[in-house]
């Protein structure tokens, strides 16, 4: 089966091609703010041709798009979204169809992600697992005695972002109070640096700039302005994760996004505070980092256009 | 089919039985603290003999027990418990087998009473519903497409009483900190009114006694003290319930417990401040009140031992 995978991202798409299980080519695009998705899909057309003809594919058995909103991935919709406005009106088994005379699934990017780690990395055998993505935002994808958790709108299980940490919080981009990405990631890093006694006078002060690379690296050479906000950090996505293990109690929790390049740092700091505070013991829950990296959703897409194949072979 | 079900409270055990869904009995027992289980089933069976004879039904078709404490409900075992401490090591289906010759399910309090209103209250035919316990602590159950939720350890569904609300907040009883059950509930609400600067003079403070029903009076008395730890309550339980529908995203919300005597007050605020601070909208989840009241996992039980019947009746 050779598949095609499209993670829009917020400032990159990035597409690749699996011809039978094997990465057989990859590319991406740099994408403007405010950019609208119909445009993009355009652009995207194009680079997929492109990547079809490299690799000397002879067909497109189906594409999979990881989306960055909520989506119905029952009738292909993209139903709620601050990306990409014109994504709610666009017809994507029609645009598949029309352009590769291909099947099409769409689902939330974090989602994608947890159904690739779970089916093809590091949730190999669990039945119930919880994978959390440290990015821009925080999201989350959850499996449940080996289904893909929905709920009535598809939301359930993706919003470890949104889980109340302080309830009397400054109020999140989302209009809720003490949202977990609104103490913790990182479009709010600025904020905890900022609020960080050394903040001025520091180089964060000097550049304007703040991001997880520069404070991790300076965590690493005893900063204490880096040790604060990282400590910080990992006890708020502690504590968000301690939320989604009480409500969905999996065997297992993986770790990814691009925050895990500190994986080292991370790892072994969380699960010893989710041990603290969670319910779980260590024999009931283990952690795991991720071992797709961004290629997670590429691989879900595979297991979900598999499943379509099988569905519909039944049916 | 006749059921009886026992419902295992931290002050009363109550006792119901259903006569082919007529309730045509009922009792309750007086629990001491640190009572133990052993002792108690001797009493239930007492109980439960006299209430068959007084009834005059012929058989018993099933035992249910709502435990207070982490079940596994597939072998019939209590894993974890505060109370009845001896509970864990109890063969409960031996016993219904051995006194009334009948099978027995048992069942986590909360998640039991989820299932009876899912089945024969408020929940009627909703596939997606989360039903949350105001009482001495803060118990849930969670359905979802049309089935339990539990998890790899029971769990799943059934910790509302211990999301973080406070990541920073002192100590729950638990050892986690912030829990939501620890901020408002029963057992903390001494503490809230403790804390608030009209407690010095107060009945309160005289009686040294607090409970919610005296709380909720005084609230509609329009008493300043009562108003804010009301409101404060309320607060929590909907940052509490908003956690819940991020992770579970229902379609329906059932609120029971005694605190819901004073539902006229609990539930339109709850409603307001969930829909305030949640990503679900008025259209995609509904709040109703409890129907059956402590019946609740009685019913649930009659379901669960009627599904026990159709399954056995298949393999």
């Amino acid at each position: 089966m050779n598949v095609i995978g499209i993670d829009l991202g917020g400032s990159f798409v990035k597409i690749g091609i699996l011809n039978n299980t094997e990465l057989s080519g990859e590319t991406e695009i740099q994408v403007e703010d405010n950019q609208s998705w119909n445009t993009l899909a355009a652009e995207i057309e194009t680079e997929i041709n492109t990547l079809v003809r490299k690799t000397g594919i002879n067909q497109v058995d189906g594409i999979g798009l990881a989306f960055p909103g909520q989506v119905d991935s029952v009738n292909m919709r993209v139903l709620r979204t601050t990306k990409y406005l014109d994504a709610p009106s666009f017809d994507f088994p029609g645009w598949a169809e029309r352009n590769w005379a291909s099947p099409m699934v769409i689902e939330n990017d974090a989602r994608l992600a947890c159904i690739g780690e779970w089916q093809f990395g590091s949730g190999d055998g669990s039945k119930n697992m919880l994978m959390v993505t440290l990015g821009t935002g925080i999201g989350s994808g959850v499996i449940m005695d080996n289904k893909i958790v929905y709920g009535r709108n598809f939301r359930a299980g993706n919003l470890i972002g949104h889980t109340i940490l302080d309830y009397t919080a400054e109020p999140c981009q989302c209009g809720n109070k003490g949202c977990a990405e609104s103490l913790a990631s990182s479009w709010s890093l600025d904020q905890i640096i900022r609020k960080d006694p050394d903040y001025r006078g520091s180089k964060y002060a000097k550049s304007g700039n703040v991001d997880f690379k520069s404070v991790f690296n300076d965590y690493r050479n005893g900063k204490a302005i880096a040790e604060r906000s990282v400590d910080y950090c990992l006890e708020i996505w502690s504590a968000a994760i301690t939320n989604l293990v009480h409500d969905f109690d999996p065997e297992l929790v993986v770790l990814g996004g691009g925050v895990m390049k500190s994986a080292d740092i991370i790892m072994p700091q969380i699960e010893k505070k989710v041990l603290q505070r969670s319910w779980s013991t260590a024999d009931e829950v283990s952690f795991r980092a991720a071992k797709l990296g961004n290629q997670a959703s590429l691989w879900g897409s595979l297991y979900l256009l598999e499943e379509k194949q099988r569905s519909e072979a039944c049916n």
